[in-house]
């Protein structure tokens, strides 16, 4: 039997990228006639078969799910799978996981290998570097060739699957108006770089809570981190950067960061400051981690609920795959998850 | 094509466990005739094909090294898939992830999933029940297969794979004695139970430090936590537990954790009797996770080095996957990884 060939060493051989190679199997027109040629005489010549996901689906069920997430050291994707193991294990399901690293070409290759057969469905949250690309046509070709996806928290609106999400915008919403509340007056906000969608809508939320109590949100109070660097460059970068935040704005009173370690890094820098928590800084994080609640003090977060996301995403996908209901039209659900702020020491 | 039947769907049809079907299979005299005749006959009609691993193997190379841990949520097991990631990505592999959950029977159709086809190599960190079952023939048939197995941290030495752990032993030998040099005179030790491996051999460079030192070890001061409960419960049952140390040992000055999680709680713990720390007490733990790193005060630990786990056993794989000799004794390597003591503030 003669290996199969892959994608990505199609795109490997030809020296394109990964994206192109698709397109061109597709004969998509964003690529050009010679380079479509060069491609399909390549996958003809080697007996690429892009149809493999439909093959394998028709002639088999794995009762098995593959779950593809950016990483695996953050606590929140580790709950989240959790609760898809909860589910699925009741369902007669098995999972498996594949890692995208953040990045766009891994996150193809690995939703290859894996629909090659080895699982039913997906539940996906996509990387960063996917997001900037704005590149999604291995989620689209792979609900052609009739595989569902369920995407969850890093979801693309412009795909139609199901999804379950977190109330982002007013988690984040609820937590700054929590900061005001208790007396802040010069909130700053620790956020990623806008092509993350949750950090967009966090960051929004942050925006409405000072508009719906009138207060004039200040450029220089937003620190957007680049969270493209590895973790320990990272961590260092960060605490540079917020210690620059707080040296250049001494009278901020309130922070609100949109993950875990954003917060607990503005809580550390604080104390080195000489700042007391929650006397003269009060801080909020977002994800109900493992680092909360061991921190000291305890950090007040907003809870995704990330085992609950894990559960209704593989409700939603088992479901679709045990009523396959074949119409025209298909149907799809958005569950949101409603957040809500644990109090701990880290606000008054 | 008729659908591939499984061991998990022949045990789960003929009401035995699925170690008891694949010895059945491999005709071991452990069965009853009664129940091999049984499984047997099952297994033909429904076409069940024990050598799938070897024939698949023949067939392809899939460049993917299948990775089964116990669990996600422990910092540990994620850092070593960063470091199997890392090598396994710069030497052109792709890696998929199985949980064990530390079951035995998840174990077994997880890697039964994988080795049929997905993937040419496992890494290995086996459960907890498995090592208490001490049922290792899943190892051995996959390997005689021709498939190969690299196990870490939690290994089993009757086994002959190639292995990398860490110098439990020595590691907390060495912690055990900073504490005595510290000035430590009563040392209580927080552990697992005795099957889980890495905690025993702990567990023993505990006793082996007392004992350098002519002190007299207390059962009283060896606490054996029940770590088979769900994180929730087990969590609380741990701070109870070790409540009541402190209350009956009044004159402890040391703790030494087999983990970071159990050497945080002593803190709390102990921070909520009133106790100072590292005046009253001194605490080292084991694994150097992210929950030392941000506890205050930070945590002395000995640190696993788990990324350079991951980054060994994934070289050992790939250099057992490429230089395949086909000799009749194979030669399998033990890669120890050598801690060391990350000092912070929870000692003198």
């Amino acid at each position: 039997m003669k290996r199969k060939i892959t994608l990505k060493q199609i795109a490997r051989e030809l020296e394109v990228s990964i994206s192109t190679v698709s397109k061109a199997l597709r004969n998509s027109p964003e690529i050009s006639e010679d380079t479509k040629q060069k491609v399909q005489a390549f996958a003809k010549l080697y007996n690429y078969r892009p149809n493999n996901i439909a093959l394998s689906l028709k002639n088999r069920k794995t009762n098995t799910i593959g779950i593809i997430i950016p990483e695996i050291v953050h606590h929140f994707f580790s709950k989240v799978i959790r609760g898809v193991e909860l589910v699925a294990n009741k369902r007669g399901y098995n999972v498996i996981i594949g890692l995208s690293n953040e990045s766009f070409s891994k996150e193809v290759i690995n939703m290859e290998m894996l629909a090659n057969g080895s699982i039913d469905g997906f539940i996906i949250s996509i990387s960063k570097e996917t997001q900037q690309l704005q590149d999604y046509h291995h989620f689209n070709e792979t609900m052609s060739q009739g595989m569902p996806i369920v995407m969850f928290d890093r979801v693309v609106s412009d795909i139609k699957c199901d999804k379950v999400i977190v109330d982002d915008l007013n988690g984040a919403k609820n937590a700054v108006e929590k900061l005001i509340a208790n007396g802040c007056k010069s909130i700053a906000l620790i956020t990623t770089k806008d092509y993350v969608s949750v950090g967009k809508l966090r960051t929004q939320g942050y925006l409405e809570a000072l508009e719906n109590y009138k207060i004039q949100p200040k450029a220089e109070l937003i620190l957007k981190i680049d969270d493209t660097l590895d973790y320990e460059t990272h961590l260092e970068a960060l605490e540079d950067e917020i210690e620059q935040l707080f040296k250049s704005n001494r009278h901020i009173d309130g922070i609100f960061a949109v993950n875990e370690l954003y917060a607990l890094t503005a809580m550390k820098v604080a104390r080195k400051l000489g700042l007391e928590i929650p006397k003269d800084l009060q801080v909020i994080g977002f994800t109900d981690g493992v680092l909360s609640k061991h921190s000291t003090p305890g950090l007040t977060t907003v809870s995704q609920h990330a085992q609950q996301m894990g559960e209704r995403a593989a409700d939603l996908l088992i479901d679709k795959l045990e009523n396959k209901i074949e119409t025209e039209e298909e149907e799809f659900q958005t569950i949101v998850i409603e957040t809500n702020l644990v109090e701990r020491e880290s606000t008054k």
